[in-house]
């Protein structure tokens, strides 16, 4: 559209000219389109221009780096301007867009179910690791490492339809409440990154999850909360197999793993799922290193970002020593190579929503 | 919006009503506006009454059944309503969307890849299947089986990086032509099938392949030859390696099968990477009727449809004994469920897009 001399001629002129002669009222009903045309245009750019897209951001070199790259990636003939089907934009999710302590959700999920399926389950009673998991011995139950793990998830997350698992984890969600904030886990994501995904989207960015959790766990959840729906969702998985049954097809999970989406697994996930290189991406830990230098590696803008905990107050603070969540090489990463670390603290206005929002 | 009526006066009330004593001018303002605002409507509701969405398909039940689908499953209110983010569509590829005889156009391009790579393999003179290959004997080369196929799938598609390899393939594409048809693969396209992609999107449908081809193979054109950009791709697939070079990282194509997307692969590849059922879904062999299956099963409104190739004079005419793109099981089921089955030389005016186009 064109924009209005204040004698409105150039605007005329985009419906053609008013012809010599033009009557009074013709020429007030002229006048009287462009009061309507530019009102529209004001009411329609003022919201864009009034509201900070990121309110629960402090101003600080972590939020002026995203708006500016927002920015110059999305103005036609900008340097660093990109095409809107290539605005990928990829996000793990423990950590970096929802809580990951005092251990991840997904296992606090297995830990529950064992608990709810032991009476069907005698045997639990005398064998690691279910024992030591009935006992609420969590670090007990872990020591068995790799294998003990294994046994957890075959237990509990295989031997159903995928239909059965996304209701089970459905009613656990709905119920399950985080153990220090006392709220949902789904009301325990963070209310900053909420914002930026949205900030994303409103963009033209296409926002995606590339997470280790698994990935029938988090599309659950995943399109009500974040707004990201199924199929932009990647992650871990087990093998799926087809069943014909009497009362129709089903997928069965099989307790059998498919594929790690965690560290060098993410640029691979990515390659395998999205078939695109992200030009924007955020994790938070050493797990999602690479999927970071897989953004970094990319010829045109691009944009790497980490959570940082360190905000023991309102969340927790963690980095190179931790068990959950380890951010050592990905941080002296960051460092190196000017990738944006988001410090919690200082960064962030608030860590959740509001409650029951 | 309100319909105006002749002398404007149900519309003049969308506005607030002109006031008593309003002036001569206002009034003829108020007529301007509705002259502009119904003329508008005219404009932008004329194409959608006027344009037929599938100009290449001839009027029969298959063309009404697709038609009818969209438009009640689209309809606010209707009683087979899908709310957009659950339009879900899967499309097979070849035979479905592209021609897949006298073999499968990625089979050509694996047989010019050894052709081409031979000078660097002195040793393929005396080994099979390139032996055969080299001599033009593809019979004689594929009488190996799986064994032989997964030679040459592994010296063809494996050993070089992503970028390498849909590289290779674009060149491929550019200048490789279809034996019969004597056009790029690319121009191989079944008109009938675009106008349907492009009728779905249109009706908030997403359209995605899943497809027994291998993913990185048709993501290289499905963007642009279908409208389907590489994140909406589902198919057959090699296991990738991350591997950081000096240069930076790259992603290396592993000589080892990751994923078969056919038959019951292909619900199990819809679970893996779409995660919910499609309530659209078309085929052509065998290898889609579980795919169609599983759509069958929805518990909202479903369509299932079978491209039948019936026109040897203008394509190829093939289903119970066709090595390529068998149609045998899932016919009867079609006939017995009610499945829409197209034949292309009934239901189809065309089946290629204009040349060059």
């Amino acid at each position: 559209m064109m924009v209005a001399n204040e004698d409105g001629r150039e605007g005329r002129a985009a419906f053609g000219p008013v012809p010599h002669g033009a009557s009074k009222r013709r020429v007030v009903a002229w006048i009287w389109m462009w009061v309507l045309l530019v009102g529209a245009t004001v009411v329609a750019a003022s919201p864009l221009r009034a509201a900070d897209p990121l309110p629960s951001w402090n101003d600080g070199a972590a939020k002026r780096a995203i708006l500016s790259f927002v920015a110059e990636t999305t103005s036609a003939g900008a340097p660093g301007f990109i095409s809107s089907p290539e605005r990928i934009a990829t996000f793990d999710n423990d950590g970096t867009l929802w809580v990951e302590q005092p251990m991840y959700v997904q296992l606090a999920f297995a830990l529950d179910r064992v608990k709810a399926m032991a009476p069907q389950h005698p045997e639990w009673k005398e064998a690691q690791p279910f024992k030591a998991i009935l006992a609420g011995d969590v670090k007990g139950a872990l020591a068995g490492g790799e294998p003990a793990i294994a046994q957890i998830v075959g237990a509990t997350h295989a031997g159903m339809t995928t239909d059965e698992f996304a209701k089970i984890v459905g009613d656990w969600l709905a119920t399950a409440r985080h153990p220090r904030f006392k709220r949902p886990y789904t009301e325990c994501v963070y209310q900053p990154m909420l914002e930026l995904l949205a900030h994303l989207r409103a963009n033209g960015f296409k926002t995606f999850i590339v997470s280790g959790g698994g990935v029938e766990f988090m599309r659950v959840f995943a399109e009500k909360v974040y707004g990201i729906p199924p199929e932009q969702v990647v992650g871990s998985s087990g093998v799926l197999r087809w069943d014909m049954r009497a009362t129709g097809p089903v997928l069965m999970r099989e307790a059998k793993i498919d594929f790690i989406d965690d560290g060098p697994g993410k640029p691979v996930g990515i390659q395998k799922f999205i078939g695109r290189q992200p030009v924007f991406a955020f994790g938070n830990s050493d797990g999602d290193q690479q999927m970071l230098e897989w953004t970094a590696a990319g010829k045109g803008a691009h944009f790497m970002g980490l959570v940082h905990h360190d905000d023991a107050e309102r969340e927790w603070a963690y980095d190179r020593t931790s068990h959950v969540g380890k951010l050592d090489k990905a941080l002296d990463e960051a460092a190196a190579r000017n990738w944006t670390v988001v410090g919690m603290k200082e960064d962030w206005k608030v860590i959740f929503p509001p409650e029951g929002k």
